[in-house]
């Protein structure tokens, strides 16, 4: 999986050992992160991205990496998140296999790829492994923490268990506790992949490789990511050239579904199907309402930040609009002064990525305002 | 798979050959019906039901099975559907493994199992087998025709292509065409299926079956039948009882998991998988708009009926409520009386199974009315 790490790619060694939050602990591991801009001598220009499930830490060019990165057009100077003012830190997720040390790294302890000797994953872990990264660069209270789809989940840990590192925080289709259809979704999407004879309960290898549910997965992903609206205008119901291109049996006819196999084709290979495991039950365990005797309201009260905005756009059916509207509402109740702000977004879950129009100045505006 | 088609079904044989749609023709078919109540003297009290993909023909108790049927509370004495008013017909699609003829049935021209011979299947076919069996019961021009999702198709292709079949129609979370989001979910079910070695280009057998294709195939059914809202009500983030009471890595652990494997499972050795991959594909294909140069109101309009009413929830994600002001608003302009009815069901697209009460009264309303 190395090939797929981006060049340029910085690594910070967490201490060793990392105790992770559901027991065990890491020796060695290490987050990848990418920076942009520089660290002013008051170090309180610091923003903070963390991610979705597949993102590595290359979110744009830079020095280190001239290559566009995953959200090229909102991350770098005179961009919605300036690098021109802010020194912009993205970390790759602990439990990734994009750099940081995850179920497709190698266990010192063994020499062995961890697979499912990993220990559990949580998003807490995430976050913490994100705030040693953080003190490391010598910031001591970031000046925004942004975190889109898990990464809002990663942000909301960050901010309970870390209070006061964060100034102020934006919240882009995230949640602050996974929801039964969401859940479902993912466990289908898990299911998929150990049911594939080559998953192998982890042990799998580039010769043997579960292909088959790695596709499935991701095409149940893509499905929830974009929304029917989106695609209603972008396919509506126009066939592939040939009338019948996939010689199989109920093969692919309508380009939506050639669509989706060109998705799932690029990804399959290059994202680990132990730490898509890992990282997709992660967002299924996460709940704020845990540190609050299972009220999620009480539970977002209890992080301080100041200043919050919460995005979501009404296509969203994996991480719902409600959601982000509860993250606004939760945080207000803890005393911040938070903006819950739904887009027109047609492009569901994903809007973030693609509707640079709406997301670039909503989040462009929020940090210009801080 | 005879077992699962129940006691008391009754048989129509279709001529001999029966031509499909999309080319080819069947030999010694037959179509699968029950009834309830009586045809009055004036042949003027029959009321169709069309169904969706999985339904048998026994849509509730009669003489001939006094079980509960699928559709228990609508279809009987003084129910919305009243059997003491109407004459009631239900059919098994064309192409099911309850009973109507489909590729699971023995093809007579080989002795074999039809299997991937089956020719072709559109939703047409199974309209087409519909009238015959209304023909032969002597009935000239039915009431009203009932279609259920799928069935909802099947009830457009009946009255667009039996123009004067039917006075009335009830679409019921249907649609004139199948739109890229629900073609996508379908394709993905099928592909599961297809993608299970068990399931070997359809030559499978009792010992050798595409069971985790299936269950797969069924469980992303049921995500997309119901809804996030009803979920979030019903399951929470509750666990199953024990810690982790399946002992697989990445087992079940949410109760809303452990729904879908319930389903999956009564689900998977009672429906034929090759009729499952041959009726999903029908209603991708289906499109109303292919009878009028691709313009789906225009198709609509060319339908001749006089009272309609088209039914669809909010939370239906697999035949969204607008599909159902579509066909509505397109049997407007063929002239018909046509009513849209939003219901606010949480239940997604089948709440006209369970959400008897709102579909209740807007059913049996519209039966009183004629």
């Amino acid at each position: 999986m190395t090939e797929f790490i981006p060049p340029g790619t910085r690594y910070f060694d967490l201490p060793s050992p990392f105790a992770m939050k559901r027991g065990g602990e890491l020796r060695g591991a290490r987050v990848a992160y990418e920076t942009w801009g520089e660290l002013n001598a008051a170090r309180d220009n610091a923003v903070l991205i963390v991610t979705g499930l597949s993102p590595d830490a290359h979110a744009a060019a830079n020095e280190g990496n001239p290559e566009a990165g995953w959200w090229e057009p909102m991350v770098g100077p005179g961009r919605p998140i300036d690098s021109n003012r802010w020194f912009v830190i993205c970390v790759n997720s602990l439990g990734s296999c994009k750099g940081s040390t995850g179920p497709a790294s190698i266990n010192p302890e063994t020499g062995d790829i961890y697979r499912l000797d990993f220990p559990e994953l949580a998003v807490e872990d995430g976050a913490n492994a994100a705030a040693h990264v953080v003190r490391a660069l010598g910031i001591e209270r970031l000046a925004c923490v942004i975190g889109n789809s898990m990464g809002g989940m990663t942000a909301l840990a960050l901010l309970l268990q870390h209070p006061g590192i964060a100034r102020s925080h934006i919240n882009i289709s995230g949640a602050a506790r996974a929801l039964p259809f969401s859940i479902a979704i993912r466990s289908l999407q898990r299911e998929a992949i150990r049911l594939d004879p080559q998953w192998n309960h982890g042990r799998y290898d580039d010769e043997h490789y579960p292909e088959s549910g790695m596709r499935m997965a991701r095409k149940l992903g893509v499905i929830t990511y974009r929304s029917a609206l989106e695609w209603d205008g972008r396919f509506g119901r126009v066939r592939l050239e040939s009338d019948r291109p996939d010689e199989e049996p109920f093969g692919l006819e309508f380009q939506v579904e050639s669509y989706l196999e060109g998705h799932a084709r690029r990804f399959v290979r290059r994202y680990d199907p132990n730490c898509y495991l890992y990282l997709s039950r992660s967002m299924d365990w996460f709940d704020i309402g845990e540190y609050a005797g299972g009220d999620v309201m009480a539970g977002l009260a209890t992080i301080r930040v100041e200043k919050v905005l919460a995005i979501g756009v009404q296509t969203d059916i994996l991480f719902p609009l409600q959601q982000q509207q509860q993250v606004a509402d939760g945080l207000r109740l803890g005393g911040a002064h938070a903006e819950f702000m739904p887009l027109e977004s047609p492009q569901g879950h994903d809007a973030f990525l693609v509707d640079i129009d709406r997301f670039g100045p909503a989040v462009g505006g929020f940090l210009a305002s801080l």
